[in-house]
């Protein structure tokens, strides 16, 4: 079904003739985002200017019914981005400057489309410091950031995107334009609809500006590689080191196979990696006194060493660091490039780590499929890639996904969830009843319909198709 | 009108005859917090033993449509706790154990009628800290921290309330129960509902259990008491420090008069306070490093040696930090000492504290009232204590309200906002409009039906009496 003519005649009339595209080139490139290998394309890709396009917009989506998909950098895991209806595809490109870094309030206002990287060398340039850094922070993008509520490796010492989300702009389906907040770091005016915005994937309101808080610049760091021969030590030195008082400012863990793939995709990474390795820990401590760096990760080398370990990596240049922060942003590259895989971004209370990487290796052998865990340990959240390899389609579909339920149910089970970072999307909405009661989903759903009563914004996410 | 026999069974029947209350003295007892001189008794007074007695309260509220409200510790200062329209007094004060701290994982679950402080020195004991030090935290209650996300001095640093809030067990309205999050620290599953039940203010379910995130114990931190010749410039070195790149742990402003009220109520503190002195700064930095904590409070005080004030007292003995911290949280209690009162709890982006300081004055001066300032300047949280003094009672309520209505309407014109820890409740509700548009306190109200259908959880807060 293709859309009316009317309809394509008022969103030209909004967007202008050039900023409005049909032909399949286009929308299939805007169809698909970093999930899996879905493409989804949308029947027209608009380009809004400014606040008031997408409002038009989105008033003619909800007077004829359209679905519309708001789309971003389009580096999505859970498929937020991907117009599973068809209809309108909402792209934020033109959403693309900081607006203003604010030095005197170490705040800065951003459009959506501001590139996550870019963002913090911006602001660095001033000496301040934006902490979230997802792994694709090179190419993805502030809006879908908050709309996923992104972390990254510095999440377990500086928090994740929700903590620097001070007020947003929001475009309401209807066509309303409200601030969510204040500039302020502290509110208790009414219900907190920004922390309501963030994380919702953008099925409650298309942002348009955001404003968020900036820290002093650190101005040190210590980087530590630490080799663990059993991979559930490595899991267990994660929490061992908070125990200790030590609050490092990344803790990233990497199993063998993640390293692996990783240094054959990467060029010019050297890393004493030996074959007895079962698991790596990226272990950083960052502020701005070296000497008190340097007693914290000698604390951590004590706490490490009362696993097996080989021998602990101090990366001492610029150029060494660099070389692991890329061997361990490449992981899902690597992955990638050597098969269809299903990340599930699973997360669990710290000290469950061990059980939950155990768990994982236990069904991968029960449902016969390899899985590649990483990430960010130090938080409790563990990226686990089932890799498709020369496995059956059907097999794929109708068999992995029982075995992904049953992780699910696990990380459950520890006090764990579905998400830490990816969001639930497109891909994991039928995963929901494992996390939540109807009671509570319904409740969700009856948010969903206040902001959105049409269902016109982002339909087919985050809620299961059956409830 | 009082409730029927047949609900005053009802209620009986689920709490048992000791646990319910109508006598007036209980009534009146129940019936008021801290917020000016107010006193709206509940009907009765229930006082549940657990999450399921809440639940089948609740029910009752609904099936006979009777106001309910949650009643906390009564420290509240915007009568969030006050039962306007009678109804049931909903009394947490049996909920006050904490069921687990968890070592290996660094959180607690708690019950919300623990006092902030106990919990605290639980933490403590076994080296962790939780840092939200409301300046009430010797008698306020855990669950009324997250229902008004409560602050205090360490925010700057350590964020609010809802920082540390990673799960909370819920009665919603109608009797369901849920848990509205994970015990994870990051967490991007479905539309964030434990970020929408912080600061709620009791209006959208009744917290029955937190699962709370801890910190390791810094060891050491150092307090310097910064008396200035003027106030605006006190405001101004606030985000000179911040700019110089130093976090304090607490950054405390306090006017001349809020000092000399405190000093007068509080026995034995020694302050060199001189009549010249306008203005103090309180301000602390902690860590586990003392050399480094006397490197950055030499930077700070580098930083306010550019503008005019007198010696810095740097305290050295915990006898001293003590009586300065006693005399900041005693600044409230001392103001009430002296008069009825009106606190006004605004907050800015905290570069324009100056501005909203003169502001402040100039209003005052304008509408006739005294006015005593001080508060968390490091997060741009000023608390502003308008005096009744010998005032009419008819001035009080006529015309001192339209002299506050200026006041937050400079304030969100400074790009802040109404309360920054303290809640909107019974007495701010009126002045929402300044802060939100129509179609935002539509939308917070369509989220407030869901939740709440028949209005029966703490109806009359939060939303203005006409919208």
């Amino acid at each position: 079904m293709s859309l009316s003519p009317e309809i394509l005649h008022k969103l030209t009339a909004i967007v202008g003739e050039t900023h409005i595209f049909t032909d399949e080139a286009t929308r299939r490139h805007y169809g698909h985002d970093e999930t899996e290998d879905y493409v989804f394309p949308p029947q027209v890709v608009v380009k809004p200017a400014n606040t008031q396009e997408v409002a038009d917009i989105l008033k003619v989506a909800n007077d004829y019914k359209v679905p519309t998909t708001p789309i971003g950098a389009r580096t999505g895991l859970s498929g937020g981005a991907l117009s599973i209806y068809e209809g309108i595809g909402l792209s934020m490109e033109r959403f693309n400057k900081i607006i203003e870094i604010d030095e005197l309030n170490l705040q800065v206002t951003v459009e959506p489309a501001v590139i996550t990287q870019i963002l913090r060398e911006a602001v660095a340039e001033k000496g301040l410091f934006y902490p979230v850094d997802p792994s694709s922070m090179g190419s993805c993008w502030i809006g879908g950031n908050i709309a996923e509520n992104a972390g990254g490796a510095r999440a377990l010492k500086y928090g994740v995107t929700k903590d620097y989300v001070l007020n947003l702009e929001v475009v309401l389906p209807n066509g309303d334009i409200i601030w969510t907040g204040a500039n302020t770091l502290k509110n208790s005016t009414g219900y907190n609809l920004t922390q309501l915005m963030v994380g919702s994937e953008g099925t409650l309101g298309v942002i348009t500006k955001a404003v968020l808080k900036l820290l002093p610049q650190n101005s040190h760091n210590v980087l530590l590689l630490v080799p663990f021969y059993k991979a559930h030590e490595a899991c267990e030195a994660v929490s061992a080191i908070f125990r200790a008082g030590i609050v490092p400012s990344a803790l990233e863990f990497m199993e063998r196979d993640a390293i692996d793939w990783t240094l054959r995709l990467v060029e010019g990474i050297s890393v004493p990696v030996k074959p007895e390795h079962q698991a790596h820990l990226l272990i950083e401590v960052d502020g701005n006194y070296p000497e008190v760096l340097m007693q914290e990760a000698e604390k951590i080398v004590g706490v490490v060493e009362q696993f097996e370990i080989d021998e602990v990596l101090f990366a001492d240049s610029d150029e060494q660091k660099n070389a692991l922060w890329k061997m361990r942003r490449s992981v899902a590259e690597a992955v990638k490039s050597n098969s269809v895989y299903k990340e599930e971004d699973t997360v669990v209370p710290r000290y469950m780590l061990p059980e939950l990487l155990s768990g994982i290796k236990r069904i991968g052998a029960q449902y016969g499929f390899q899985s590649v865990c990483y990430g960010h340990a130090g938080d409790g959240n563990l990226h686990v890639n089932i890799i498709k390899g020369d496995m059956s389609d059907d097999y794929w579909k109708t068999q992995v996904p029982l075995g992904i339920r049953e992780i699910f149910e696990l990380t459950v089970s520890l006090k764990g969830t579905l998400s830490g970072e990816h969001g639930i999307g497109y891909v994991q909405k039928n995963f929901m009843d494992i996390a939540f009661t109807r009671t509570h989903l319904e409740l969700m759903e009856s948010i969903k319909r206040v902001f959105d009563p049409n269902n016109v914004l982002n339909p087919g996410k985050i809620f299961p198709d059956e409830l």
